[in-house]
């Protein structure tokens, strides 16, 4: 009926009554395609891989293609510069942030508590009423990170006196894409949080971490991030939740040129910073996946999904062949596990740009890589293989370059098909930090959210409509 | 016939011919105790836990003592110290090398290689014929690395000058262990090369490298290498053949110290070697699990084994119940895979005191931790996590410090039991680099060792009349 469908054969469901009448059943993990919802279905069955039908040969052209160049995508890390310097279109008095676009009026408590501490970092007011005052007047604009080439972890502030990493697509000359210095844990401004310590430590990143790192970065040569993740992903790290092993052999990377180029009090302060954190390497993470599905972006026909992101309210994505369209649904709180004295009543919803890890394949699609990480987001080991198996049947290949050991060496499910989404009803895995609801207080939590399936419905439906498909 | 006894219930053997006339065959992985050998069985039933039994109980008793200072052991690194300052008894004249006992002319080509070389270093002779001429007099005596507290990978050459880690476990007064650093791949003295950039690098390594660290380590205190390796088994390592993580903690550790105290253009030089070296960590892995190993010692009654070493000529073990013995046997070559151009004849027999880490339940019993070695060492990812099951048939417990997450977060199989090595004929296995036979051509290959049975059959025997039993 509906074209070529890989049927997963793995049990789930279960027929006791027929076992016990002594009748043989063969258990099939089945469903009806897109849950039986005829419209949806029909309009799979038009977008299939067809060399035949124009349209079902388009599709199949432009998805190779997407494919080709997110996995032909070479991130290097070339620079740390002030937003301002960098970042394209960022004018004064605009701060960006997570997620798919929201006025200020709409944002959640940690985001709001972002944007404050952005103003106040910036002077642009010179306490909390008037940032307030000054959010609420229009005075500041706000834009999703991704609408510029960033990419922002949790509320995802992204003011223009910031450091961004600067990671250029070697394949692709003016790919670019853009991502704030990791603050650590604790109190931090991507969990909505401004006091004087928080103010205190950006204007330290911004006066000492940032060019220090520049310093480096442009004596020692680029960083090959693409190298980097893959030998990470061999040391236990998924590179979204866990980053220990790639924080690690970046600071090993940087220290010599950091000891030679940079005044010695400075470089120690840095290789302390990079020392107490061990996340430090998850935006780096970000800015290279980001460069990779920008790169992506934008091929009309491509049923490849470019962006998944979170802004605390709404779960958005973006589909290559759909432009510049968000598909969003509600943002739902992730299950996962809660630092003590907190709970799912405490937790925000799921927020940030970090699923961009997930979007390019690693993250929550390489938990195989990273059974450890089990231990921070719930779950045994034979789940994290689990998830990444889960994963192969809604993307549209394996990347080579990013080889799990423990699945024998085969690479990661990377690019997702909005179709295989659809059709099977399989939504996206991310791993993610969970951040309590009121600004300021900062992580409770990680866990395991899902993306929801109505924005892949109705990115098909999108997709269906541009290519005249009624 | 034997008291308790844990048969596998694995199926290797197979039973066609049964199967083919319609059987139902139950196949079991059995083979008779001590491979059928009537004298070791009966020595094997007298040594068994029982309480009932003097000898059985002290047996228990020995090997719970022994067992709790292993698992017990604090390692510290401490400090990096010229060899002759810190290793007990290291008089003049005096180098250490791998592996059991050995005379000077009995000593394989890479060992004699590595010698001529440390007496070249110490200014003992002032070219290898010299060097030759001095060893052949006897006036330069040789003596186990084991016998003074020392460690050393492949020929394991210590001599006097030479800086070493300074190993302090914390759990026991007075228990120290030493390695020399690793110097890196290629043309290396522990591989028997000695040319001039050979003596040059062990030069700098002596007036640039140590003191680097040993200033380092003071400033920042003491690095728990418990911690640091229980963290790299989490990060892909074994910690014997592997040990990329542990070297980019341990580096990313090292760094702010070095900058804030050492000179810049020696710290720089000195995050660049470590940087380059991925082995690094190797030798102070190495030292840690002396120490530990130390501590379990000289328990009467204990079946604990406390070494495996070689010395490329004859492979040995030591007891913690059987004093300062070395049981030996033929050392043999490796099963693995070799670099471009070589093979197995071109192998020297297995060599270093290397095993000590597996001797310690890391390294090969550890390799469940590290799947990406089996692109080094040979097999596949099931295979790895096959070694470290197998590996605890043969051992008296599980590390819960040690945590493997591919296996449910299991502990390491630690505290090789000879009783169980004879029995179930299982030989401890050993993840290794193999060495080319002829000094100074450097390392060749990397592989699978398996420690010779007759060491442990030997020892048992040994036990058993120590304890009275004929």
């Amino acid at each position: 009926m509906y074209g070529p469908t890989h049927w997963p054969i793995q049990s789930t469901v279960r027929g006791p009554n027929y076992c016990a009448h002594g009748a043989t059943v063969l258990q099939l993990d089945w469903r009806p395609p897109a849950n039986g919802d005829r419209e949806l279905g029909l309009l799979l069955a038009r977008l299939e891989d067809d060399p035949d039908d124009p349209i079902g040969a388009q599709v199949a052209e432009a998805n190779a293609t997407a494919l080709s160049r997110l996995l032909a995508a070479r991130p290097l890390l070339v620079d740390v510069r002030p937003a301002r310097e960098v970042v394209p279109d960022l004018g004064e008095r605009l701060l960006l942030h997570a997620g798919p676009p929201i006025d200020w009026r709409d944002m959640c408590g940690p985001m709001r508590g972002g944007a404050i501490g952005a103003m106040l970092f910036e002077g642009w007011a010179a306490d909390v009423d008037q940032a307030q005052a000054l959010a609420d007047s229009g005075a500041v604009r706000f834009a999703p990170c991704h609408h510029l080439g960033a990419a922002g972890p949790m509320v995802g502030l992204l003011s223009p006196s910031m450091p961004v990493v600067v990671v250029q697509n070697d394949d692709r000359p003016g790919n670019r894409a853009f991502a704030t210095l990791n603050e650590g844990l604790g109190k931090v401004l991507r969990f909505g949080a401004y006091d004087p310590s928080v103010l205190e430590r950006l204007r330290w990143m911004a006066s000492v971490l940032g060019p220090s790192l520049s310093t480096a970065l442009q004596k020692s040569g680029p960083i090959d991030l693409k190298v980097l993740i893959g030998q990470a992903l061999q040391m236990g790290d998924e590179c979204h939740n866990r980053n220990v092993a790639a924080t690690s052999l970046l600071a090993r990377l940087l220290a010599p040129a950091l000891v030679r180029h940079v005044e010695p009090a400075s470089a120690a302060a840095v290789l302390d910073f990079l020392l107490d954190n061990n996340h430090f390497f998850l935006n780096v993470s970000m800015a290279a996946c980001k460069a990779g599905l920008d790169a992506a972006h934008g091929i009309a026909g491509s049923t490849m999904v470019t962006a998944m992101a979170r802004n605390g309210v709404e779960f958005g994505i973006r589909i290559s062949g759909a432009a510049n369209t968000w598909f969003t649904a509600p943002s739902t709180v992730p299950d996962g596990l809660y630092f003590a004295g907190y709970g799912p009543e405490h937790a925000n919803p799921d927020l940030g740009d970090s699923a961009i890890t997930e979007t390019a394949g690693i993250g929550g699609f390489a938990m195989a890589a990273a059974p450890a990480i089990v231990r921070f987001v719930g779950g045994d080991a034979a789940d994290a293989a689990r998830y990444t198996r889960e994963m192969g049947r809604i993307t549209l290949a394996r990347n080579a370059d990013y080889a799990l050991p423990s699945l024998g060496f085969a690479g990661t499910p990377t690019g997702i098909d909005v179709r295989r989404v659809v059709e099977s009803g399989t939504a996206p895995v991310i791993n993610t930090g969970i951040a309590h609801r009121q600004p300021g207080i900062g992580q409770i939590g990680a866990g395991i959210a899902r993306a929801p399936l109505a924005c892949f419905n109705d990115g098909l439906r999108a997709l269906a409509a541009r290519l005249g498909i009624s």
